[in-house]
């Protein structure tokens, strides 16, 4: 762990390194807590009054929805703003000035930006908590936490600990910052197999390498994705990401077709692996990336990830804001309407 | 009907082929009810905890505001999305994926979007009730909802009913969506008598007065506004849509002036008739559009429309989410503040 | 006063020239009373029901919010739209037809628009009392609203009253709309001493001048900021407005470095100064503005000023829609979060 102080009450979530395997499983023991809440099965209204600023300098539709709508199944409201800039920043105001004033008309704050480190320098400004919803190449802690709750809940179904399993990490391994905060998060766990595979220039940084290696986890770079499932719990497929990088290291990667699909664990043996990703997804032709043939397999669980999504942002609130499992079932109740789907 | 199965509890709201005129009777119904919370007398928290994914694929703020007006008015609460695209379309993410996660977040799905059967298929993968808020040349059927209730309440006022009535529809009869879904909906009335008029090349399509043909309704073409306002019981008038048209088209429609206006109407010995229009109306000059100069004439009931679009989606909220009448009455109180205007 | 009736009740706010001392008084009263509220110690519901229209015509962010987030805390509930055009005006839609059709769907209103006048047309037609949120070169009155209160609050930690203070108003005196409202609200009080510096050709208009004048004030030009203020008991400083200025202006006034800093006040023996600025700063090297190396300073007020502007606000909104103190008092429980920070 680094010099930031574990994620608690009255604390900024700006990074995975704020979670040791206690304050990991305190968080996961909110998130399964409010799982009525988010199925839409009970109400909840612990946060009435409560303000959220939500704060996307850069586009990210789906992570400002589910923090959004995490907050308002808690019972608070939300103020919303999306864009590259705010007027006043065009005007020469700084981050600090930005954050200490929007802050004031908040009671948390959930900052996306596309510049690494600007989220800690918004965080070191504001009157309220600061969650961090992803700051360029940095950090972006709620999708690891949310894939890591995720892959227990699937090992767990099967009778499998996250200690001990085994972990096929494939595709763009160098640019996916899902994929080092997630590893990062696992180290915590015990003696993990990771299994890699990525194309020519796009693989996992050697920091990431050593940081899993420290900690007592192993790391096997495979030379195919048939190579890197064969045996393994959980295949974690990710997008390239063409946006980040050079035509050169693009030609490099030389990437086309499918990273995944149903042939390849057919021929792997592995029709049964849990299938994680972080998405999106390009269903485009060649985009190497995840099939959707593959959408039929019990095994698939990217939709559960993105729905524990709002189960983890709830526990992240109710983390920050200091809310006790006792004052959330206080606050819960039944509700009168039904928005199960009746369509042919 | 079409294949779509009648709107009620649990289903999505794709088209007004969906209703037949019970349904639509029973959605009248629910609109009478909550009249005095739109009007702000009353307060109703029936949907309290309920949270509605409001996503505009393309603009239409007048829309979007009634919808989620709607629902705050009934106690839930909303997250919006405005824009083109989303940020994960552009990465190439299917409509189903976005569908899939974005409903994961919500209660229900208001859409709205450019292209015809984009909004059925973005249904097809949500795991909650989708409401069209229109789809490119396809549906728009709150719309037609709240043309048809005000159409019935501006007759009821008169002491006339919509079988049998006379209705004027002059303007752009070709690209005006709201239209043909209007006069598909009218079609569950009996023997009503549409008298048309549009500049040349901008005729109603010859499927829609077949439509209505074959269910008993006559079609009476007219050479000029004051022909067909002359003896009607309503007029509804449209805007051109110019920017759905061609170079060609505009040129051979070659509209300027007004469309209807004081004076047309008093020739016509029509100053009493009812007046609708489905708005925004082009004030511009040589708009060939609605003049304002008939704003105060007691028929004009362009504002009354937009009031009772308010009603007719609270109606349709009430249905998807399977709220009885019993309910929305158990769950409306008086409330503290008071928005009537004071003003010289 | 103008013709514009005092503001109350179901009122229009458009301009601060509906204040008297009387009217300023009362709204202050109700600042007061909301301010555990907006310190997150309270929660308040007295608005429980109430939906306010947020239109913002052109961009003003923390404006914006700061409206949007004083509803939220009274109980209300929010609908937002940002953007230079509605998609409807851009179909020709006037200012009354949007206005109408808008207001149907809201409570209140507040409408910020480049063009100066525009807001007061949009009242016009509006069914619902509409806030300014600042129409171009025309008025901002919650800013000088805010501003004024500020300033009462802080010379009262001191004991002393605003009657009979001396204020250096510093910097772009010309454009600065905020100054212009403000020296007009404040001329309410008695025997108020200006001091004014500004760069060349960034003079305060005369005609502000003569209205402080006609009603008792005094107003001096200085010809440095240390000579402005030298024994004022505040200093209000402005942003140079350069997007509103031609080349030649900007070229005249020959601005950089800093407007006023922790040197100028250490030098005219007035660091115990009360500090005030309308923000944004402009912290970027040359930018003619308040520097931040007077951040420590215990006079510094700049953002007391906008956390301040959350009581106004409130306030605005407790006044349109007719909510006593004891309806708020009413309404008015502890609540179960925390948002009180705690990081090192």
């Amino acid at each position: 762990m680094n010099d930031l102080p574990p994620f608690g009450p009255g604390r900024h979530l700006l990074s995975v390194q704020q979670f040791d395997r206690e304050g990991l499983m305190r968080l996961f023991g909110l998130a399964d807590l409010v799982r009525p809440i988010a199925a839409r099965r009970e109400r909840c209204t612990v946060l009435d009054g409560a303000v959220l600023g939500s704060l996307f300098f850069e586009p990210s539709t789906r992570t400002r929805l589910s923090f959004e709508s995490a907050f308002l199944r808690l019972g608070g409201e939300v103020t919303t703003t999306t864009g590259f800039t705010f007027s006043s920043m065009a005007k020469g105001e700084s981050i600090h000035d930005t954050s200490r004033v929007v802050s004031g008309y908040s009671d948390v704050l959930v900052v996306r930006h596309p510049d690494e480190g600007s989220v800690a320098e918004f965080a070191a400004a504001s009157v309220v908590p600061v969650v961090n919803a992803g700051d360029g190449t940095g950090e972006h802690p709620s999708q690891a936490l949310l894939d890591f709750y995720t892959l227990g809940n699937e090992l767990q179904a099967r009778g499998k600990p996250v200690d001990g399993c085994t972990i096929a990490i494939v595709g763009d391994l160098k640019y996916g910052r899902t994929v080092h905060s997630l590893m990062k998060l696992l180290a915590v766990a015990d003696h993990i197999a990771f299994r890699m595979f990525s194309p020519p220039s796009l693989e996992l940084p050697i920091e990431v390498e050593r940081y899993v290696n420290e900690r007592g986890h192993t790391v096997h770079e495979c030379d195919s994705v048939a190579e890197a499932v064969s045996g393994a719990d959980v295949v974690y497929a990710t997008r390239v990401q063409r946006e980040r990088m050079t035509e050169e290291v693009l030609a490099t990667a030389n990437v086309s077709g499918n990273l995944l699909n149903r042939r390849i664990l057919r021929d792997a043996d592995a029709e049964d692996i849990i299938i994680m990703h972080p998405l999106p997804r390009d269903s485009r032709l060649d985009s190497f990336d995840l099939a959707t043939d593959v959408d039929d397999l019990p095994g698939l669980s990217i939709f559960r990830q993105t729905d524990n999504g709002l189960l983890i942002r709830m526990a992240i609130f109710l983390t920050a804001l200091g809310c006790s499992p006792e004052e959330v079932q206080a606050a819960t109740k039944p509700h009168r309407w039904d928005a199960t789907l009746r369509w042919p």
